[in-house]
C-alpha cells in the first residue's frame, strides 16, 4: 500500500505550523486593530454560487463534488456516454469547493443582508482548492487571508488597506513595493485607442517596457493585430517615466489631449486622492508606493484601485495584492454594494520568510521542559510539579514511559526542548530537582520555585 | 435566484466567530501547555486512505470528489448505467474530504515516520465532513479538536488526557461529568458469557439499567436472542452498584468466579492506576470520573480506556471523547504503534455555553472605538489619532464616508461599539477629542491621551 496524499497538497508539521500560525497571528491582529470583524463560510458551496464566476478556466478548475448516494439516479441514459461528460457533471454533482474567498463572501453579504450593518469590514482566513496543475509554488489547497470593506465608496477604505498592508509586512519583517494603478485609467487608455476589448494585449505589452525597451514593445502590439495609428496614440504613455507625481502629471496631460479619455482623468484624481491621504498620514511609513500603469490583475472584476504587493529583492509573484470592485454583490442580485479589499498569499509569504530568514527564533510555541521519567513514585512526583508550571504558563511535559534516562534525554534533545529535570529518591526528600539546561551541558539542584524562575521565558 | 448554501452546512457570523474562538483557543493552549504540537492535513485525503475506516455506512457517508477533465474518459461502457453507481464511483472519484482527524493521523504517522520523535504528541483543529442526514446538532461541516498521544503504552498519557478534559472545562466553565471503561473489560463480559460479537447488544443493554431497570434488560436481551443461561451470567453485572471503587471490586469478584473473564482483569487493573494516579494528583479537580461498564464508544477501534464526557444538567450528546486503540497505524502497515486521544466537539460545547450563557461578556475582539468622519480635513486628523491607537493596541475605526452624524451613531449603536470619538474644528484647533461613551450616554473633551486612557481595557 502507498501512503501518500493527493498531489498539490501538503502535510503541515508542527515545524510549519508554528511559523505558519505566525503569519496567520500577524495578519489576524492587524485586521483586528482596524476594526475588521472574522467570519467563516463553509468549505463547500452550491455549484450555482461558484460557476460562472471565475470565467471558463475557472469553471474546470473547481473541485466537484459527487453526490451522495445513487447518483445516477435520475440521470437520463443518453448522458450516459464518454463523450457527455460535461453535461453529466451537473447532473451528478451539484456542490464544489469554494475557490476564493470573495464570491463566498459576496454571496454571505446578500444572504445576510438583513443582518449586516453597512459599512461592513470583514476578514476571513480560510483554505480555498483549485484543481490548477500543481508546481513549485502552486498548490491544490492553499490558503488565503482576506480583508475587505463592502458598503462605502469612500477612498479612504483604500488608504486604510495599503495602511494595513504597510502595518502586516512591518511586522513581519519583509521589505515590500507596493504598486498601485486604477482600472479607470486602463479604460482611459483602452478608450483613447477605441480598443476597449484589447486591455490585456495592451498591458501585457506595456508590462515589458523595462525588460524589452519601446520598439519591441511596438512590434508586440502589432503582432497583436493592433493598428499603427493606435500605436503612435499609445506610445506617450510607453514613455512615461519619473515619480509618481510625474507619472500622474505626464499621463494626464496625455488624456488631456486625446479623445475618449474621460475615464482616465477619474483615475488620475483618485490615485492623487489616495496618495495625497498616504503622504499626510504614512510619514513613518517602511514600504514604498509605487504608480504602474501596466498593473491590471483582475481585470474583468476591478472597477477603481488595482493593488499588488512584492516583496524587494526576491523572484516570485505577488504576495498581496487587491483593488475595488463596485459590482461584486451584482451577480447575487444586489445591487449598488462596492467593495475594496486584498489578500494575502500565506504561502508565497512563507517562502519569503524562509528565503530570508525572518521566522523569529522563539520556542514560544513548543515545550520549555521535559520532566524524566525515573519511576512510578518519581513519575507522581513530578506529575504535581507540572501543574505548578503549567498554571504558571509554561509549556511542559513528563516523558510517558519509564526507560532509560539516555533515551529520554535524546528525545528531548530530537525535540529541542531547552530543560529537562530529574528527580530520584535524593530529589525527592530534600524537595528539589535536578535541573539541566540542554544547551549551556550545565546541571543545577533546585526548587520547584527556582527550577520555575529558570525556566520561565523572561 | 436563490442563495443559499448546502444543507447541513454553516456560515459563521462575526458574533459566532468570536465565541467560537473563544473555545478553540481555550483547548489549544491547554494543549500546548502539555507539550502538545499542532499538525495539520489536507482536506483531500486519497479514497484509498479513508475506505474501509469507518465500516460500511461511513464509506457511504464519505464526500467524495469527482476526478477533474473527462472523468469517463477511461470508463468501460458497461459501467455507465444507473445501477451500477457504485463500481462507478470508483472510476470517476479517487479523493474524498476527511471524515475525521484520527485516520488523516495514522496515515500521517505512517508517512512521516522518519521525522516524528516518539512518543509524539499532537493536536489538531480542522473541520471534518460527513454527509450524515442535517438535523438539529448534526452538520455536515463540523470541527473537531484532537489530541493524541502515539508511541507510548504507559497509563500515564490517560492520566494526562483526563488532566486535560478537567483543565478545558474548567477553563470554559463547564460543569462536567466524565465516564470512563475500558475495553478489556468488554472483553472480559463478552468472554465469560462466549459472546464476543454481541458485544453492542450487550452494552446497549446494560446501558438502559437506571432507566428502565433490570427485569426490562433481561427481557431485550433475550429478545435479541441471548439465551437465558448467558443472561444470568451476565446479571452480577447488571446490579453492580457504588462508588468507583465497590464497581471495580465487585467486578472483580464476578470475573474471578467466571470462565473466560482473564481480559477482564487486566483491564480493572488498568482502571485502578489511572484512578489511583488521578486521587494522588487531582485533589482540586472540579470534574468527577465515574466508572460505566455501560461505556461501548468506538468499540471496533478502542483496545483500552474509553473515555465520554457529558454536560452536567444539560439532555445532549457527549461533548468530547476518547480513547486507546493499540493498532491504529496498523492499517497502513505500521504495526505495534499504540496510541491514546481525546476528541473535543467544538459545536455540541458551543451549544452547552450558549443554553448555560457561559460565554464572557467581554469586547476584547471588536472594535473598542468609532472615530466620525466629518468632513476630509476632519478625517485626516482623526486617522492620525487613530494611528496611535492602533499602535497602543487598540482595535479602532473611522466612518468611511462623510454622512449624517446620526447615521454614524446609529452604526455605532448597531456594531456595539462602546466609544465614538469626534473631532471638528473647534477640537482640532484645541488639539483634543469629544469622547462619547455609548452605554453611559456621557461626554467629555479629552486629549488624545486622556482619550487612549478611557478606551483602554484596563
Amino acid at each position: 500500500m502507498t501512503i501518500s496524499i493527493p498531489k498539490g497538497t501538503r502535510d503541515f508539521s508542527p515545524e510549519e505550523m508554528v511559523k505558519r500560525n505566525h503569519i496567520f497571528d500577524t495578519v489576524k491582529s492587524v485586521f483586528k486593530l482596524y476594526g475588521y470583524l472574522p467570519i467563516e463560510t463553509p468549505a463547500m458551496e452550491n455549484l450555482g454560487t461558484l460557476l460562472g464566476k471565475y470565467g471558463e478556466e475557472g469553471d474546470k478548475l473547481l473541485f466537484k463534488i459527487l453526490n451522495s448516494g445513487n447518483f445516477l439516479d435520475n440521470v437520463s441514459s443518453e448522458l450516459l456516454v464518454a463523450d457527455k461528460y460535461m453535461p453529466l457533471t451537473n447532473k451528478i454533482s451539484e456542490k464544489g469547493l469554494r475557490y476564493d474567498l470573495t464570491v463566498p463572501f459576496a454571496r454571505y453579504v446578500v444572504q445576510h443582508r438583513n443582518d449586516i450593518v453597512l459599512p461592513f469590514r470583514r476578514y476571513q482566513i480560510q483554505p480555498v482548492w483549485r484543481a490548477d496543475r500543481p508546481q513549485k509554488g502552486r498548490y491544490r489547497e492553499f490558503f488565503q487571508c482576506d480583508a475587505d470593506v463592502v458598503g462605502s465608496v469612500s477612498l479612504l477604505n483604500e488608504v486604510e488597506l495599503l495602511q494595513i498592508i504597510d502595518a502586516v509586512f512591518a511586522e513581519l519583517n519583509i521589505e515590500i513595493t507596493v504598486k498601485l494603478n486604477n482600472r479607470k485609467i486602463l479604460a482611459g487608455i483602452a478608450g483613447m485607442m477605441m480598443q476597449s476589448d484589447r486591455l490585456t494585449d495592451i498591458t501585457t505589452a506595456i508590462d515589458k517596457i523595462e525588460k524589452i525597451g519601446v520598439d519591441a514593445v511596438k512590434q508586440e502590439l502589432a503582432d497583436r493585430g493592433i493598428s499603427e495609428e493606435q500605436i503612435s496614440i499609445l506610445e506617450p504613455i510607453l514613455c512615461i517615466e519619473g515619480d509618481n507625481r510625474e507619472k500622474l502629471n505626464k499621463i494626464e496631460a496625455v488624456f488631456l489631449s486625446a479623445q475618449n479619455a474621460e475615464a482616465g482623468l477619474a483615475g488620475i484624481a483618485e490615485l492623487r486622492t489616495v496618495l495625497n491621504c498616504l503622504d499626510e498620514l504614512n510619514a513613518d511609513s517602511s514600504s514604498s508606493v509605487e504608480i504602474d500603469f501596466s498593473l491590471a490583475r483582475g481585470l474583468n472584476y476591478y472597477t477603481g484601485a488595482i493593488i499588488e504587493v512584492k516583496a524587494n529583492n526576491m523572484e516570485m509573484g505577488s504576495i498581496c495584492g487587491g483593488g475595488r470592485y463596485d459590482n461584486l454583490t451584482g451577480i447575487f442580485g444586489m445591487k449598488d454594494v462596492s467593495g475594496v479589499g486584498i489578500s494575502f498569499g500565506a504561502d508565497r509569504i512563507y517562502d519569503v520568510m524562509t528565503a530570508k530568514n525572518l521566522f523569529p527564533h522563539n520556542t514560544v510555541e513548543t515545550t520549555r521542559i521535559l520532566f524524566a521519567n525515573m519511576g512510578h513514585g518519581e513519575a507522581i512526583y513530578c506529575l504535581k510539579a507540572l501543574r505548578k508550571l503549567r498554571a504558571a504558563g509554561i509549556s511542559a511535559e513528563m516523558y510517558p514511559d519509564t526507560v532509560k534516562l539516555k533515551k529520554q534525554m535524546e528525545y528531548a534533545d530530537k525535540r529541542g526542548i531547552p530543560f529537562v529535570a530529574i528527580a530520584g529518591d535524593s530529589e525527592i526528600l530534600s524537595e528539589s530537582f535536578t535541573l539541566k539546561n540542554m544547551r549551556l551541558k550545565t546541571q543545577i539542584q533546585v526548587s520547584l520555585e527556582e527550577l520555575i524562575d529558570n525556566v520561565k521565558i523572561s
